[in-house]
């Protein structure tokens, strides 16, 4: 099935990559878009089926703007996750060396991720934010001789581009990763493949001392393990928090219902963002003992059955 | 509709003041019993339609014999309660004086429960342990001059004995109140009332630290209250215990089926022993904020129509 | 050095076989008494030196009038405990045979504990209800004919009366036992050996949700198990409870320490009722990781200093 | 006292508004630096007392930047912190109009907060980044004709460059603000007001189930509020996070103290960063029942009592 993708562009970005991973460019239509809530913003509007932009980032941590675009609006589920390796290499146009380098243009990230290097190698060169590594690469094709003589990008962009790599590999961190996902309209969710994911995103309630306490005893009351928490401001006043939060089940998995249910009895607002196959290098998912569906339906059919006068002790 | 209510007896005692506060013995049929395992018995074995047992003492504690011989065998379920101020008087044939009381018979709980009034006015009389304070008010008459010469016994065995009253009012708490629990033989279960109580009876998991804590946080996390909670030995060896508990919901309270089925999980073993009207003068239910019945079946429809791809937000 | 003990009496009893385990009969004085307060109040009023009563039995759990007479009154700590087996044997005076007992007598306890024996060989006989195992033994000594043809009791009486044993082990658990303490006026703690135990009494706060999750959390925050906990009414009315605990620590532990302070504050009463060295056959202490003296004492000094202003990282 | 204040210059961004708040500039030395690392290390070499940088801000979250410095390298602590309203004002040249405006240079961050009225007044501009709302205020100034026709500041910059204000109170949300903090060498931490705030960093103990609930629960156990918890990614792989916490209370207050003992005990890395008064405009402190210094005090005594032998009881 050919499928339109819209994504964080220009073409060249890590997000292209991730989008590599799962979409087919000789069938499929990769709609590049210039940030993340008009990426979001096409899918909701039915001009993309779906969107793939980074959500988390294993040194910057959480994505704001698409934690934030995701939490309000028309709804919107997660239906993949892709991860993709963040390696920076320094590029120029064909001739220039690291010694003619004074000027370097990046998106702002990109060069605090790399300053360690810069430090070391380059500790005059100045810094031109753009607005992607894919944005820098294409304005030093295209800005002749005009304003700086590099640009920190992904392999890829160096790739697409034609240019020189006068140095790689040369982020702080080499097991830097970004976690991307695939977003969708709400519609059927995929399957439950017993390795999965359910991205939330709840507001704590009003003025309650312990209501983060309270919020995350509905996961572990229930057996449910979270693999990320994040808080973000809700944005009417400092100190009001809103959680995002991918818990290590699927909602076809009673104990996540469960505790979907409790969340939704002790907080505010409860979005679900959707359940779908992990693919994040994480460690497989074990049940804690007495939680499997097995011992819910148990247990449930135990309630029902004495509700009815019936005793099976 | 005509019962057959096996109790703790003899006549006289505690136990069948509790029983006339439900029972007609006009109508229905009341069978004392030697001890309380004599009286669930009967039940379980369809001789006795329902059994009046005490449970509780406001100053003694639980009772044992009750919580234990409800907690093993063919199930039984709780199906009322009432409650019952414990007053104790000091009785004797007729013409005796207090000055000529040097011997005291009565069942060891009720002796403890009049020491004080003794040690200020019978500092030197003996006890002489008997099986009920109704068993040491019959023997009182029968037993003509032998052995003692008072008995301390409820008023009501007074009143059926025909003996003289030498001091009322004779207990250590004027307000001390003995709870007891009408069993029946598990059927359909009493209807909710909006005030009501469930008794269970579980088993920590083993050697599991913060068990306690675990079982707890499954009432807890579901927002239900719990207004008894007494620890038993398991008996196989010390440190190991169950506990009996009471909950203020009643199973068909979509709250406490949920906290049923978290403990289900939990717990390696969990008896459920009845749903009934409260009758215990305690405070009415409050419903904590987010866990009615109503924001229940709210939260499971939004998870049930999460579920099938339809986003209510 | 010599020692004065009282203990729950007569002659004979399991009391008597656990201070056996501590005193030495050549040298120190035992002194029985006729309950568990008696003999608490001849160490409060200086007439003993130490106090053996029971506390818990594996079978029916916490004994209520020890837990009482310790939770009020003139303080008392316990400084040591013992574990007896509990064992039944039906005795009766020289040349009585099985077929010739019709009444038997002993604590009732003791009658219930043996049950499963009776039901079995002596479905017909008649309890009569004794003070104490070995006062019913005694009593088979001294009334001769009169009344009842066997006593159920301790080997230990047995061979102090020189009575006939009809029948061994007739116990319904063969591995019943039951925990005594020794208890002594406050003095001087004895001094932490590893395997200690502590010993408290406390209430919960008033009208409070929660309240005994609270409680407990003040030790689990800290890293302390629980090798019991038992509730008592408080007596006032039906639905206060007070918890007697002991804790697998010593006051002079950290972290026990440390939990004591949070009980304080969150109790509205708590009553220490000491540290010992324990001997009930349980598990070896585990410190869980990062509870250790050494680790907070480490975390302690690290705040002091930056208090000080000293930052250690 | 002169002292040399460290800031995210250059002048005219909101930073120097907070500062101006604390500082004298005609006694204190105001130094403009690149970026919050600098800003902090000019504080670690010496070369200032103190830095004014952002933490928080209502809209956007937290400033990763900051947090990221504060919780590695050499320890610096916070000694205060001031909240400074974020408006945004649209600026030009002196004779340009609304309708001249094509390129409008900003901060990403301010591009974002004004996207509202851009989209309904200029839907048409186009962005070009720059390090900070005052570079962009700066370049227009500085440019002459070149690349852009307006950019969005904050009014202070207007002021200081003389520029004119094309439209003011450009932000989404007319609430927003943001929360600097004044950081400084460690030494003597201010004293207690008893409206303080306390910064921690933790990490979590790796691998361990439940473990945020565990670091939790050492503030809840003591009765300790938090105002703010943001997590952050440790960096060395996807799923671990530490948290960025202020706590609200002083290190004197002895609730504090004991949870950072508690903290220190259960996660792997505690850092401190500073007690200081708050000036956030939060709720008044409240002490939870119980856990007054007095309270604190008071039980530490019993213990130590305890100890020693002794039984206030």
């Amino acid at each position: 099935m050919s499928l339109r993708y819209a994504y964080l562009g220009p073409a060249g970005t890590f997000t292209e990559a991730a989008l590599r991973q799962v979409a087919d460019p000789s069938s499929d239509e990769l709609i590049p878009l210039g940030d993340v809530p008009a990426a979001l913003q096409a899918v909701r509007e039915g001009r993309a089926d779906r969107a793939m932009v980074p959500i988390e980032n294993s040194v910057e941590g959480g994505v704001s703007a698409t934690m934030d675009a995701l939490s309000s609006g028309v709804p919107l589920v997660v239906v993949g996750e892709a991860v993709v390796r963040v390696e920076f290499v320094l590029v120029a146009r064909r001739g220039t060396t690291l010694e003619q380098v004074r000027h370097i243009s990046t998106h702002p990230h990109a060069w605090a991720q790399c300053r360690r290097w810069l430090t070391a190698h380059l500790p005059h060169a100045m810094h031109l934010p753009a607005s992607s590594t894919a944005a820098a690469g294409a304005a030093l094709v295209e800005s002749g001789e005009a304003g700086f003589e590099a640009a920190i990008t992904a392999p890829l962009t160096a790739e697409e581009y034609g240019l020189d790599v006068l140095a790689a590999g040369i982020g702080n961190n080499p097991h830097a990763v970004t976690r991307f996902i695939q977003v969708a309209a709400p519609g059927p969710i995929p399957p439950r493949t017993g390795a999965d994911k359910t991205t939330l995103m709840v507001h704590l309630p009003d003025n309650q001392a312990g209501a983060l306490l309270t919020m995350l005893e509905q996961f572990a009351a229930r057996g449910v393990n979270l693999s990320r928490i994040e808080s973000r401001p809700i944005g009417d006043s400092l100190g009001r928090y809103s959680f995002s939060i991918d818990a290590e089940e699927h909602i076809e998995d009673e104990r996540l219902a469960a505790a979907l249910v409790g969340l939704h009895q002790v907080c505010p607002l409860v979005r679900f963002l959707g359940s779908f196959p992990r693919n994040d290098g994480g460690h497989a998912e074990q049940v804690p003992t007495g939680f499997s569906d097995e011992k819910f339906r148990a247990a449930r059919t135990w309630v029902d059955q004495l509700r009815a006068g019936v005793h099976p002790d």
